[in-house]
């Protein structure tokens, strides 16, 4: 039974090879040795088990959470992981929990805007863990506008203390994860008072809990905001609320690396860039990016595995039906999907490249990039996550009804990965950013400013406004260059667009706020771009392996001819392209399909997911789908027994007629 | 605190009269009067609350399912409520159970397939719900594919029995929904087999469970298939699964309306006519249209309220920020969502009649109109249930973060309403059966045979490959001749340039398969122009109160316009409209957008929605939102206590640097 592999015919089709795919697929063979290993280890773990996990009830669910992490921090200790492995350990672990936002919202808040006096301070313990810590940012009234929050700090002179207060109800902090349970300690958010004044928000360190017996500390409300979508998923978190009736911190709480307040009770702005904050933004998002092509990955290779294993229709002779993937609805569904995958992936590798370049240049006190940086980040982190959380339903479909099952892990999948969309910048908020930039270079087109980084195409203004494209056979649009330039034109020519439409606005404020719907396409139209541009870049490298290359190429057309044919109307309003060459990148996609076709198995095992993280019946990998799902059915608590529970009480007395006089 | 309405200022806004609109939305007084009552009934009664339900385990929610099924069937049995009255309490009741599955499929199945004497037998015992049944014809390998299903029923001369059996793992009965747990009987359909011969699919009344004590019957093996999509959702359904060891039965228990095997074994077609079973189709699936407008209507409800309720960004002064609703990306997101409430209310409509002409004319023998119901039918199906699943979740997005939480409500709306996407046809199955309607159509243009019907268009071929649009301000666009005519040339040149494509090809089959992404394309605007001619024909009659013809009027231009900004492509490829018109219509969505935001509010009041259906806490009527989710957060069992259960044994010893030693 161990050896059976009902793929292994797919897997001989493969025209590449999958070791050197692995390598391209992880960044590089030092990342592919870590990443195996932590996932690995995780998977052989039983401590980490998670295939009951949808059928807990929300407090077991949050034991079983606590037992995980504390487990993953023993073993992180004992084995004396890295950060970085301690990280991708965590990440495999696959279940949300306070650990997550101590180390990636909590500490790094106070190395970003902490002194080094509280680095020395606080670090220590939050590294040891001594203290757990949580980000508490977003407000029961107030989420995307941080300037608009309501808790407040006021200094108070006379004891050299702030005094943290939720003036309304709108003002409890909500969402903050970890908050809910477990952290002892966070960072809050509340606007500054000194005397009169509002300095705006402000981050301070504040104990919620008793370091002895976890009881939260005088004047501290704190407690869970409830469930949230799906079973399992995102359940684990303690997301929570927390309310302060005049608490009272010491000066040194405030962190003071941009700003500080003196104990005089003055407000002085140190000479600190507050870009800084930008830098960290840059970076955060660019984790985010990362993240979505994993997720979507995951969700690729249950679809793609499945779709290989499911018959349907087809059956000539008694022979058996046809493979699901055979079909071409299924293929122009699917295959676009593993493409974004593979996309998301190379410009999620060049984002980490960079965060690079822009750390060292605000090291060298050089900002001229940042806002580039900054904007073309807000933009992929919007539109690989929108991406990828519709994508991981589309693969529930592709699934048919076993996608529905819990045990798909499709559903799970999606429950968890779609807040992405809202936390660290609402989708729709960044791609305002994005247009907002947009616009701004376009109107400094003609002074003399060079445009740069990811908006560099738009210093060929007079070339991409007359460009035409040259496509006149299907073949013509596997060329990078052609592809390429219209995508330029395309998104190019919709950025005048609404420049043109903008100027007609006597209040410039009225008219983004009118056009911003088509503000958000063009947004989308360049951020699409720069995915295309990243990833014919990506090719010109040299990629040793046989046939890696030719498969990332095919994978390349799809994803930019797939786009083609979605924003079809795009292209061809601006006369970027005609309808025939709409209809030959069409037709070519389709040829696309099929070269993708005898590979698809093979580029989503590429991914090197095991079948604990995957956590899914149908994209296992050897296959074996119907013996697993008829397993797995007999696991649910209702078939405990034969007869349910209820039967007696609400069952057999409709059966018996008895119903009027059954006491209900 | 009862009289406080935060939409007070919202309402007074309102341009018409609600209660014609009311009435409007249910199709007459008297249903309105009906749903009115039923909703109350159901609003006002402790046994049918559901607000703990997404926190109760899976064994819990079942059996809290079971209980309001008795409930509900004793209040139908005390009120005695007519069938329609009936309906109604039990979807408002809005729990799927297994009394969906006995009353909408097992009943329906014995009417419509046995004969007199098998209606004789068997219905006034399931009126009574003296036996409870389900309808098992999905299976493990086989869904979509019902000539694929691999269950044998042999029947055997020497005892005059039929013999049922699965031969094979895939063969078992997967997902039918009332079989896992409760139903008694199951009409099941397998293969039906004399002598040598397979005879095909045919359905079969069998009993699964002992009356008495409700074991299953021998050689049954039955049970539930496990969790599904979410938390609370489908989980209070027992689908089931279903496997047969040689299980013996009458053969008067073959469903022999149709088909008859005589006591000698003989297989016999009675000279019914086979096209009857679409009759039926066009029944269930012309319901599931209206369905999917009220599911809709729900989740547009809740989205618009909270849109109202929200605010962020754009304080000036220190006042109130802007409310979300006001920004024209929510609006250009959610009020196209509205119009398509409305619009597939009135398609639902119009196929209610659409089967009553039907049936009509099946009596009379007239089966010339069946397969273009039949088709037209399916392709509504396809289209309105795969809107109305991506704009449920689009209105959780429009509710930022907090439509995330569980008491939003939408994410159990969600997880409950996607399977309709798959069953009764699944979506993209459907819409190739509708291309290939199409292309009949098509082929036979030339023949002097009238395309009927929605298709009646096609007759003006002429005129449609020539048409022009003459739309030269943006105010051409409120012309229905003008949205008609663009419709209408759009659908027809799509199905034209496909039939045109399948032409090159010298097998048809290998063209319908290779073109079937264009296909799908094709017969998505088929759909989409019968719900806008559909909505402009509601449009001519006569509808009284003040303001509502013109409120219907303007989410009508909504509806199609945003079609036309959404497939733009479609429309210019085909050269239906140019570029500049396609701006112009987008100019004109713009102002439309103005016209209905100051009605928003009413217009989903108008769906006449108790807070208790909603089951949100951002959509309830008076929205009073924040203090709703503050007080329900409190429920959660993670607050039953202040620390956590598992802080002792995981978090502790994490703070105590204990955890070297720790037992995890």
């Amino acid at each position: 039974m161990e050896a059976l592999d009902y793929h292994a015919e797919e897997r001989r089709k493969a025209e590449f090879d999958l070791e050197e795919m692995k390598i391209v697929w992880a960044g590089s063979r030092q990342n592919y040795e870590i990443s195996d290993r932590m996932a690995r280890l995780v998977a052989s773990d039983p401590v980490f088990r998670k295939d009951n996990r949808t059928m807990l009830s929300r407090k077991d669910l949050f034991k079983d959470t606590l037992r995980k992490a504390a487990h993953a921090w023993k073993r992180i200790i004992e084995l004396r992981l890295s950060e970085e492995e301690a990280h991708m350990l965590r990440s495999y672990v696959d279940q949300p929990a306070f650990t997550d936002l101590h180390w990636g919202m909590f500490i790094p808040a106070i190395k970003g805007q902490g002194t080094e006096e509280q680095h020395e301070k606080w670090l220590p313990m939050a590294y040891k863990m001594q203290i757990i810590g949580c980000y508490a940012q977003t407000e029961l009234g107030h989420g995307s506008n941080v300037q608009g929050l309501e808790t407040t700090a006021t200094f108070d002179p006379q004891t050299d203390e702030f005094v943290i207060h939720s003036p309304t109800l709108t003002s409890s902090k909500w969402w903050p994860g970890g908050l809910g349970k477990v952290s002892t300690h966070a960072v809050v958010y509340a606007r500054l008072i000194t005397g009169v004044q509002d300095h705006g928000v402000h981050g301070f360190i504040v104990q919620l809990r008793s370091l002895d017996d976890h009881s939260p500390l005088p004047g501290i409300t704190v407690g869970d905001i409830g469930m949230k979508f799906g079973s399992g998923a995102y359940n684990s978190m303690d997301n929570g609320l927390l309310r302060f009736d005049h608490v009272r911190i010491p000066r040194n709480q405030m962190l003071m690396r941009v700003s500080q307040v003196t104990r005089e009770g003055k407000f002085v702005q140190s000479d600190v860039p507050r870009q800084l904050v930008y830098g960290t933004m840059v970076y955060v998002r660019q984790t985010i990016v990362s993240d979505a092509s994993c997720a979507l990955a995951r969700a690729v290779c249950i679809a793609t595995r499945y779709s290989a294993v499911r018959r349907q229709f087809g059956s000539q002779n008694g022979g058996p039906e046809t493979q699901v993937i055979d079909y071409k609805t299924q293929q122009s569904r699917l295959f676009p999907l593993l493409a974004s995958a593979y996309a998301f992936r190379f410009v999620g590798e060049w984002l980490k490249w960079l965060y690079a370049d822009v750390t060292q240049r605000l090291q060298a006190n050089d900002f001229s990039t940042l806002p580039e940086a900054h904007a073309c980040t807000a933009g992929l982190k919007s539109m690989t996550t929108s991406v990828t959380a519709d994508a991981i339903e589309e693969c529930r479909k592709l699934c048919g009804g076993h996608g529905y099952l819990s045990n798909s892990g499709l559903p799970e999948l999606f429950a968890v990965y779609i807040p992405t969309c809202t936390y660290e910048g609402d989708n729709v908020v960044l791609l305002l950013q994005v247009a907002r930039f947009l616009m701004k270079t376009v109107s400094q087109l003609g002074s003399g400013k060079k445009p740069v980084g990811t908006t560099a195409y738009m210093g060929r203004a007079e070339h991409l406004m007359q460009c035409r494209c040259e496509v006149e056979r299907a073949e013509d649009w596997l060329k990078p260059s052609v592809i390429l330039e219209a995508f330029e034109a395309r998104a190019f020519r919709m950025s005048i667009a609404c420049a043109k439409n903008l100027s007609k606005f006597s209040n410039p404020e009225d008219g983004f706020s009118e056009l911003s719907p088509d503000l958000l396409e063009a947004a989308i139209a360049h951020c699409q771009l720069i995915v295309v541009s990243k990833y014919i870049e990506k090719l010109q490298q040299d990629i040793p392996g046989k046939g890696v290359k030719r498969q990332l190429e095919i994978l390349c057309n799809v994803y930019a001819l797939h786009l083609l044919h979605k924003h079809l109307g795009d292209f061809v309003t601006t006369s970027c392209i005609t309808p025939k060459q709409g209809a030959l990148a069409n037709e070519q996609l389709r040829l696309l399909y099929s070269q993708v076709r005898p590979n698809a198995i093979t580029l989503v095992d590429a991914f090197n997911y095991t079948d604990h993280y995957l956590g899914s019946v149908l994209g296992c990998y050897n296959g074996n789908v119907y013996q697993r799902l008829y397993e797995e059915a007999w696991k649910d608590p209702l078939n405990d027994t034969v007869v349910p529970d209820g039967y007696l009480e609400y069952v057999r007395p409709i059966l018996k007629q008895h119903i009027r006089t059954a006491r209900l």
